[in-house]
């Protein structure tokens, strides 16, 4: 007796391969809420490894290159720790260890034969968001009926890239049903935070938030059309850079929505420390990416041009909140210690108003799905999985299909809104603004349902980084007593927010520039990040 | 006795009121087919009118900024030469000399009184066509059902920054119904070729090339959606650039199909020489309009970056036909002399093989009017007037109402497309492409139906320009032999050719540069300028 296998056999199937390659001593069980640093301190790499794991990308980098570590060496404590990172938060949707150990054997032997790297990152390894093309590799795109059916012949043009610089890839990463949430939940179950394991890693790249948290991978790939690097770097203590849209090739890749360009999503990276957002940046920008991706600007990397309004420092806007939603306490306390650090060194900061980001929600949600959501609803009902609530609530938003005249109309309004947005901007005087990257640290699984923080900069694609601020929330970050709101959706993140619940979650700051300045943006992250951390 | 107006009644009015403004002496009647020197040889300008409208506009720009000429002796040579050429080729849609003067008698005072010019363009006439924001001035976009409802409040981007950069506005130009013909014709009537009344001036911005062509400016904006700067600029004898769309600011205009943006239309300058190109994009992005304008890409010129693959010089490939249609004779005659003269001063130049351009006609056209040309037909409608048949033709050229999800193929369709031709160009070696700017000199009044020399720098979004050769069609280019044709078109614009009726049309070349390489388009272009014409 045979019956067609049900979507719930599929995605067993596929977890169950992927999961079949990964050593099983390092799936542990019986873990605490934080796992922040099991992969250091649970006794399965040895001390050179935890040494390695312990690097950021550009340490890494510049070890390999002086020849202190082999690449075989490097790959190998990372696939430990990435094998660990997944049994304790569920991060991976993609384990492959004799590919990428037979690269780094290959880099190994030209390091040997030529004295020198291959490329600027000879040896590091990078983990991957599923949606992107790693050749070989399949991807769901957080589909059960994708299963099966996705293998790239290709990579991506940015993994072209990083691959030809010497990257070595060995996982890719989970994301949430239709990449769409603030959080990561699909067929493959939900990712959890390492801080707290209670809590959301975030989305839509949070198996790369996970995974990086956990020190699994020095460095990843995101992507961000709401927030999907930002947020997840937030919630998990690391890095993470959001460029224009048009900046860094997306080309080579498969989304759900391909063609929908009404909204660009901007690829990004992931990383443990703000220098090496800029090495990947500046990789994958000296590869001139423009000549093989239709999709991106022939922009070079000119950190060297940029022009402070306050001199020799950035003159710092503090967006205290959104004029919507106030952030829950310990998010305020964090913001209001990193000015006062701020000022002690000498910055100028002063006040940056909100514009209108009730508006701004309307306006992207009514360009997000133009096509009032059927290609995503398609692509779940394809297998008969169910749709998650944080899928149908996003699918809610303001989504109807668009006949095309209605869409000149919204494209329309979304270039007034960005004109009226920028004239606002301009007129704050700001280099840059300093804000929260969302109203609370890491939510309770299944409630992230406030964008603004993050989708504002999507709309209007300014570019902006999240840097965390080395402060985790504590016991005695208690809630702030009831006051009147601002909205209903104020209301609710107050009312959401516990200590006992969030313990430990991190704290993490947002930096954004103006139009087209992204360099900007990653010079004044990396400036914060120098005075609130000294690194 | 009243009735409601007519749009003829609406449309005579609207003529006849800026029509008023012209002072009657220059509206010439008996004249010859070859008007081309007309402004000058009228006998209506003084010897130094005349000097004045034989200059460019950087010859203009530094005899203003040396005070050998005033703002208003210059003005008043343009508005002069200007009613000229409207009355011989019905170019204009409007004429406004009391502003005009305003202006240049302001430009003077400041002159006078601060020693030197307000700004790069000081007391330099510039020409604007129809659909650009004007402050104060009338915008029709072509429909009579427009007319005096369109009176803009304030400058688009780019006129702004030549206003504040000291530019004269003193006319609008004409442009064609729907702004989709490469020729004009509207409610006003067509707008005739200054070197043959009886041959059309081109279009979308015919308005500007016979105006320019008549030396009525020295200088216009105009846009290119699938050819409308160039393919009048070539029919003019006189020169233009469309860049790469999003690079010079196309913000605060006023188009019928606002808010289509899945084929972007470009904006450049129209002018008398190629070093005018470089004046007018040079003055509007050191103003870093990215600022002012959403639509553009933050990107500095940078002609010093230019890096050619032949050492000192462009690597040329000529395209000596595109695979579909073969140039008429003297077109062909006059691309082969330009690559005699190239090789003789030392170029390098060989073959370049036309890519897919009828699968590009096809994919660019099923963009063109994804709401299946709905608001084109209501903007007709709405007034009564005809649809003109070369609206009718373009409007039938695979339109149809696109809902969103078959918008989202048709896009991807178009990125393959492009990566494709990315590829192509690539392979080439070539640092530009040397071409003819359409398949013939300017056709019979409407006739112009072949696109694709121009509209596949559209689709695939490169900067491609357009000069005179500096000659002319004469009775010794007779049509060449029946031959095999490479499709129905081929047969067509073959038969179409006559050398009796098209005597004296110019003939032009255009040259195209790879993605972003907008620097090298325009260097190239003014090389090769400086070989065909030693200017």
């Amino acid at each position: 007796m045979s019956t067609e296998p049900s979507y719930q056999r599929i995605t067993a199937d596929f977890k169950a391969a992927f999961e079949s390659r990964i050593p099983t001593e390092l799936l542990l069980s019986d873990l605490p809420k934080d796992v922040s640093n099991l992969v250091s301190t649970s006794g399965l790499l040895d001390p050179a490894e935890v040494d390695i794991v312990q690097m950021d990308a550009t340490g890494l980098r510049d070890a390999l290159a002086s020849r202190q570590v082999s690449a075989v060496a490097v790959t190998t404590a990372f696939l430990k720790a990435a094998g660990i990172a997944h049994g304790a938060t569920n991060c991976l949707m993609d384990y492959f260890p004799e590919e990428a150990l037979e690269t780094a054997r290959y880099l190994d032997a030209e390091m040997e034969r030529t004295g020198k790297p291959v490329g600027p990152m000879h040896g590091v390894p990078i983990s991957i968001k599923d949606q992107m093309c790693v050749k070989g590799r399949e991807i769901t795109a957080s589909f059960a009926s994708w299963v099966g059916k996705n293998v790239p012949e290709k990579d991506g043009v940015f993994v072209r890239i990083l691959r030809e610089a010497g990257a070595v890839f060995y996982v890719k990463t989970s994301i949430p049903q239709a990449i769409m949430h603030l959080e990561t939940d699909s067929f493959l179950g939900p990712t959890l935070n390492p801080y707290n394991r209670e809590l959301t890693s975030g989305g839509s790249s949070g198996g790369e938030g996970a995974l990086i948290g956990c020190r699994g991978s020095p460095m990843g790939l995101g992507t961000d059309i709401g927030g999907s690097i930002r947020n997840p770097a937030a919630l998990n203590g690391i890095y993470g850079f959001k460029p224009t849209a048009t900046r860094l090739p997306k080309g080579g890749n498969r989304a759900p929505m391909a063609g929908q360009e009404s909204i660009p999503a901007a690829i990004g990276p992931l990383a443990r420390s703000a220098r090496d957002l800029s090495l990947c940046i500046e990789t994958v920008l000296a590869a001139e990416p423009w000549h093989l991706d239709p999709t991106q600007v022939g922009m070079k990397w000119r950190p060297d041009e940029v022009v402070w309004k306050g001199g020799d420092k950035p003159k710092i806007g503090v967006m205290w909140d959104d004029g919507v939603v106030v952030p829950q306490a310990p998010m305020r306390k964090a913001l209001k210690l990193a000015v006062e650090k701020l000022r002690a060194e000498g910055y100028e900061v002063f006040d940056y108003r909100p514009f209108k980001q009730s508006e701004g929600w309307d306006i992207i949600t009514s360009l997000y799905f133009t096509d009032g959501g059927q290609t995503i609803r398609n692509a779940i009902e394809a297998s008969g999985e169910p749709m998650l609530p944080l899928t149908k609530w996003i699918l809610e938003q303001n989504q109807r299909d668009r006949p095309a005249l209605e869409l000149f109309q919204l494209i329309q309004r979304r270039e007034a809104f960005k004109a009226e947005y920028n004239a606002h901007f301009a007129a704050s005087g700001v280099d840059v603004i300093l804000c929260l990257p969302g109203p609370g640290p890491a939510p309770i699984l299944g409630t992230s349902k406030y964008w603004c923080y993050t989708s504002i900069f999507n709309l209007v694609d300014y570019p902006a980084g999240v840097l965390p601020t080395g402060t985790f929330v504590g016991l005695e970050d208690v809630r702030e007593p009831e006051r009147e709101f601002l909205s209903e959706q104020d209301r609710e993140v107050w009312a959401a927010y516990s200590p006992e619940k969030m313990i430990g979650a991190p704290l993490a700051l947002q930096v954004v520039a103006g139009r087209w300045e992204d360099e900007k943006a990653l010079l004044a992250l990396q400036m914060i990040d120098q005075v609130l951390l000294g690194k």
